[in-house]
């Protein structure tokens, strides 16, 4: 997120500066009556929206998605440009909405971070929004553990359900970076703590349960996805549901207040929805659909982003959750900066900061591939460069000239991240031109890239091939049998959810650029049945993080003003 | 806490049919100023203790301790009647604030229940109290487990303080009762994931952060216990503390927050902070200090409560609350009911509805021992007789008159279950005639049982014989020795914990009444050094409960008005 090495203030200096504005008044400014207004402190609000008058009838606005070049370790500010873009079109007059994911609190004690956008272009309180916030995901583990302790429980009292102590498939979740929890043992010490057996836990972003809770409409949809859930087989296969075991709607119950979501504030005042994080790999990686519906109901412009480089997030975006909400989305907004696509072009790390126009150049593919993947969508995009004060004026220049000439889209520099909404009005006012044209593109307008009948095994061929560029994809036997498997049993309508890396098109997280006729092999396969996709998994995939050898936590503390030191 | 099994309300209805008022009003009327006022939505909120002006050079209110006899299942309305009683006193004119506990998730899953009161005289609004409420229990759950993820992965990246992973005292916590983590081998999987070792979980309650957090007295103090907590033990027996880790300025930013006292109202519109909630156990069983001594610097009578009857839960205030906070109790409330000294005077429960004068007699033993207990700590002591339909005017009249002429104290009966404050308003008139007695019972004030240094087992010794009226304390050598080797590790000054049945004086639960001469065996001991006291554990203690066959988890929904159903 951070833009410049010797920036003058960091984030958390530039955000404590800021005199936030009090919620009421954000609320207020986002038509949103009191009825619906729960303060959680001055800063922070959970919206009701069943009270709020008619919102279901109003007419939607126009939904802009940031996504991204294929991240690198320059970085490019999704996150940084998604604020920074709600605040330019707000500057320019236009009522706007930023829908944001909230960030997991448990990497906050490994690696240094934080995860609210950077320099002018943030959200506030960053400190709140990175620890417990409302309490959300907190919620979702206790709703995911609740059905944990409820399964071995019904094993325990005689397990009349029959279910399979070796193929329990739902492991438990706690919000914290603990890799001695990935592989236990559990109901050790005797009869009456149950039946020993293989468990594990996962990260709580990592949940099928927040894959729900992003994905469902209302508290009813959550109710029904949740009961649909697959948490374990019998000896002869069958598989239990969450429902089964009579455990979906306690979990409803603990995830009422969550489903709410939360709103916070820009720099610039601005309302901004944070709600819901689902893992980008396992699941779709977009902040709740509950959220993004109602900013499209408060708001002419909503901004919101999806995790990793276009080619997962993007895809997963249109395809599973614009696909499944019936969202329309207006434009895209393509982030880049000239260090990330020099290092696409093949240049080190340490070597960014010289002026290189070969480089850049080379580098180039790797963004217009993800320009035309947009296009196949049906959506319009425009590309942002996110400035960098390395940058040079003909690197922009080649850059701006390359995009409108090779891939048809303008490119525009934004400096949000030292200037706030200044530095986006121009790119603010192109994106409404985009959306606002009668006709974009092919004048078709949003369509997925596959159609629901299509069989489970040609969607990710599909995926593959248009979207990563490969040849073909490949899997073992046993894997290919569950793609036909899941299909005889009634899921093969379900979208693919691809977890891959999100450092290359192919699978080979080396592989920068953009490569073409590679293969891509499918390891594994898991059903989300009620986050209502398919999980294709090609490479390794990693649901519980570790702690570093010097984790932050050594670091984080309460200075003597009370103000947290070492978390971002 | 339901009084009357014909009752025509239950008391989630009688709560449903409250009108709450807004939480600013009741701020407002327990003087708190807006700039320390921070909105849990309307009718929750937490109290920046900091930011009320002056406030710890106020002058203290009078702190009203209720406690019980023994627990019976007839039930005896500890909570219900600490309610009743702050109501009454703000009925009779005095400046009021209730300090209760927080309820624990987990059990609201198992067994229908909740802890809020009952009848007219409860807090509100109790789903959000009984469920994640502000999250306090969360952010306990989450730096119990930092400290956890912290341990095994300093073992992970070469273990240079040396801790013995056969050693490792400090296991992981859940709000969720889930027997099958009571014992589990983490780590295992490969090199990648850690050192296999033995493990386990206890609910969040039974946390010693939990302790800690109760005892401390602001954010240093929290910060300075936490460190001191110990985590596990070198191969030569060396104790590595949370500070060796590094891990408790980070658990403290994730409780800084938490620590703020959490205000609510009661069916009345008075004032309640509900704050903390250690188990009453292998914790000392109150709610936290931070909220007590808030409400006595803005309140005239603060009236709080303490786990289980008064052998353990009387005793662990005097004796671990008030004598580490510098608070003196000014009158102490004993709870009875007519059912339950008729339980302890043999009858059994199916029997409860018939006049037993006999019974009522011999079961006041229980009573009058506590009544006795309560006057050695030199704090004068009041019975309230919580009113039930089937008690008759014969059995109200004996338990008066047995009061007055053997106890030498007022035995009021309460209807505050069917009345509010109607029902307690001559109690709070006698306990504050109490409390305002220039020289009440010796006239020397209030002081703990035993002094700081008296060697630990004739503390415990003391507590036995003067409390339980035990003949004895038994241990085998090897407990004794622990006895030793923690006093010269240089904890001989902290005081004992116990951890008992709460059904008995003794240590086996079917012996109601009042026994003597029972022998106190101690099975175990545990060193709480970051809370500040030793556990002594005397019978069976469970620190992870289970679900039962049929855990209310199963029918606790939302109805089709968006209310919780089963829960209570």
């Amino acid at each position: 997120m951070a833009q410049d090495p010797k920036k003058p203030l960091s984030d958390i200096e530039i955000a404590r500066q800021a005199k936030m504005q009090r919620i009421e008044a954000i609320a207020e400014k986002a038509g949103i009556p009191d009825e619906a207004f729960e303060p959680y402190g001055k800063h922070i609000a959970k919206i009701d929206l069943d009270k709020i008058p008619g919102l279901a009838d109003r007419p939607d606005g126009k939904l802009i998605l940031v996504t991204a070049i294929n991240p690198t370790p320059a970085g490019e500010g999704k996150t940084t440009t998604t604020v920074g873009l709600g605040d330019g079109l707000a500057a320019i007059g236009k009522k706007t909405m930023i829908c944001l994911r909230e960030p997991s609190l448990g990497p906050c004690f490994g690696v240094k971070g934080g995860a609210a956008g950077g320099g002018y272009a943030q959200i506030v309180p960053m400190e709140q929004i990175n620890l417990h916030f409302t309490g959300d995901f907190h919620a979702i583990t206790s709703a995911h553990n609740l059905l944990s302790a409820m399964i071995d429980n019904h094993i325990y009292w005689g397990n009349s359900l029959g279910i399979d102590t070796r193929r329990v498939a739902w492991r438990r979740v706690l919000d914290m970076n603990d890799r001695s929890l990935r592989q236990i043992n559990s109901s050790l010490g005797g009869v009456s703590n149950g039946f020993p057996r293989e468990d594990g836990f996962d990260i709580t972003v990592a949940s099928e349960v927040m894959a729900v809770f992003c994905l469902a409409k209302d508290l009813a949809d959550l109710e029904a996805r949740l009961g649909k859930m697959i948490i374990g087989y019998t000896r002869d296969k069958k598989a239990i549901t969450a429902s089964d075991i009579k455990a979906s709607s306690a979990m409803t119950v603990l995830l009422k207040d969550a489903l709410k979501p939360n709103l916070v504030q820009t720099l610039e005042g601005n309302p901004a929805f944070v709600h819901g994080g689902p893992f980008a790999n396992i699941a779709h990686g977009c902040n709740s659909v509950t959220a993004t519906r109602a900013g499209l109901k408060l708001a002419d412009y909503v901004v919101t982003e999806a995790g990793f480089g276009a080619d997962l997030g993007a895809e997963k975006f249109f395809d599973i959750k614009c696909r499944k909400a019936g969202l329309t989305p207006a434009a895209a907004v393509i982030v880049a900066t000239v260090r990330a696509l020099k290092m696409h072009g093949g240049v080190p790390k340490d070597q960014l900061g010289k002026e290189n126009l070969e480089a850049l150049k080379k580098g180039l593919a790797n963004l217009g591939r993800h320009v035309e993947n947009v296009r196949k969508f049906g959506v319009p995009a425009i590309v942002a460069i996110n400035y960098f004060t390395a940058d040079t004026a003909a690197e922009h220049e080649l850059l701006k000239a390359h995009c409108k000439e090779h891939f048809g889209v303008d490119a525009v520099v934004c400096s949000h991240w030292a200037e706030g909404s200044k530095g986006t009005e121009e790119l603010a006012r192109r994106v409404v031109a985009l959306a606002e044209a009668p006709h974009p593109l092919d004048g078709r307008g949003f369509r997925p890239l596959y159609p629901d009948e299509m069989p489970l095994w040609d969607k990710m061929k599909t995926i593959a091939k248009e979207i990563y560029r490969a040849s073909d994809i490949i899997a073992d036997q046993k894997v290919r049998d569950q793609f036909r498997e899941i299909e005889a049993a009634g899921y093969g309508n379900l979208p693919i959810c691809v977890a891959k890396t999100q450092y290359s098109f192919s699978t080979d997280p080396s592989h920068r650029g953009a490569p073409v006729d590679h293969v891509v092999p499918i390891r594994e396969v898991r059903l989300s049945a009620g986050a209502g996709f398919l999980v294709v998994i090609c490479g390794e995939i990693m649901t519980m993080p570790g702690l570093p050898r010097v984790p932050s936590a050594e670091v984080i503390r309460l200075n003597s003003e009370g103000l947290i030191e070492g978390l971002f």
